[in-house]
């Protein structure tokens, strides 16, 4: 399979790479390094790397920003933060990443615990988290010519304790390995609609 | 109490107005009629309307728009129809609301039953009405006061058949009257973070 990894160079995306790369191609995207550049905010953007790559068997996008804050301070352009890009990234890729899959193709995002455990600071990224999910729910029922789409859920990743785990004490963490097969299952799967859940 | 209630005007928001109206003073608010108006799209309207409003116990939110249609021809900019209006207008008034709710009081916010069963041509909602879930979810750890959130996930409305039946076969549809209830539980009762599924 011919297997497009956006945030390739993220602590996820390397360890998703490394995985599936042992036995597909992999077009590595990042927002500044990888093979493809994209800014998965941006349609245009995205269109032009889709434009880049041609068509392809698979799609995993493993990026985005969100706002972490408190809620009694938190501003609607905080919190909008999350919206445009984890959710509007990831949407971006998955409406105009169905222009481009062969038959029987996948899209797998990436959700996280957050949106199902809350925690403090997290309202932003509870939201965004969950609506991932949901619309991986909806689009899973609708896509056409055999496309099915996914989405990891990780708890919080060991490699990120440094700078995420004063959010997540009490949390049990997971190697970005070990999260990265769940993409693996998402890819070389049969199921869709799922959010696999590495928590 | 006295109690605000945004979408007042709709079949949702005047059975809400109906049902707590009974025991509580109620402000109403819609996007052209009742007592108040306001754009809860726009932070500065929102802002607008509870500088008149002053101090209240409880905001309800029945509003939202959200765009239908098929996912292999969504646009992006038609998906952002939901998260303007549905999603960012809720979440609007909830961080704003959290100034002018006296100790104790509440938020209660809409979501639908297509955030977890998902439709054709449905992607947007189910994405929109997770996110206000999740939400919810997130901001109750952290509301300061004793203020509260939760939000109803109400089924296609017997009132809207006319108009949503087509998307909803095999469904069963709740009386605006029953789903009512469902706001009076969270205005009334004492529980936060949940969602109250009329379904």
């Amino acid at each position: 399979m011919k297997i497009v990894v956006i945030g390739a160079t993220g602590a996820v995306g390397k360890a998703v790479v490394e995985q599936l790369g042992q036995r597909h191609e992999i077009v590595t995207v990042g927002g500044t390094g990888g093979q493809y550049q994209v800014k998965f905010e941006d349609e245009a953007s995205v269109r032009a790397l889709f434009a880049k790559t041609g068509k392809v068997d698979a799609v995993v996008v493993a990026a985005g920003d969100l706002h972490f804050g408190p809620l009694h301070e938190m501003t609607p352009e905080q919190f909008r933060k999350g919206l445009n890009s984890k959710l509007m990234g990831q949407i971006n890729v998955a409406l105009i990443a169905q222009e481009y899959l062969n038959d029987g193709g996948s899209i797998t995002l990436t959700s996280g615990i957050v949106g199902q455990q809350p925690i403090r600071f997290g309202a932003n990224a509870s939201a965004v988290n969950a609506a991932v999910e949901g619309f991986v729910l909806g689009a899973a029922i609708e896509l056409q010519r055999g496309l099915r789409i996914n989405v990891v859920s990780p708890t919080v990743l060991t490699e990120s304790l440094d700078k995420y785990g004063p959010f997540f004490y009490g949390f049990e963490s997971a190697d970005a390995r070990r999260v990265a097969l769940a993409y693996s299952r998402s890819v070389e799967g049969a199921e869709t609609g799922k959010t696999y859940k590495v928590w």
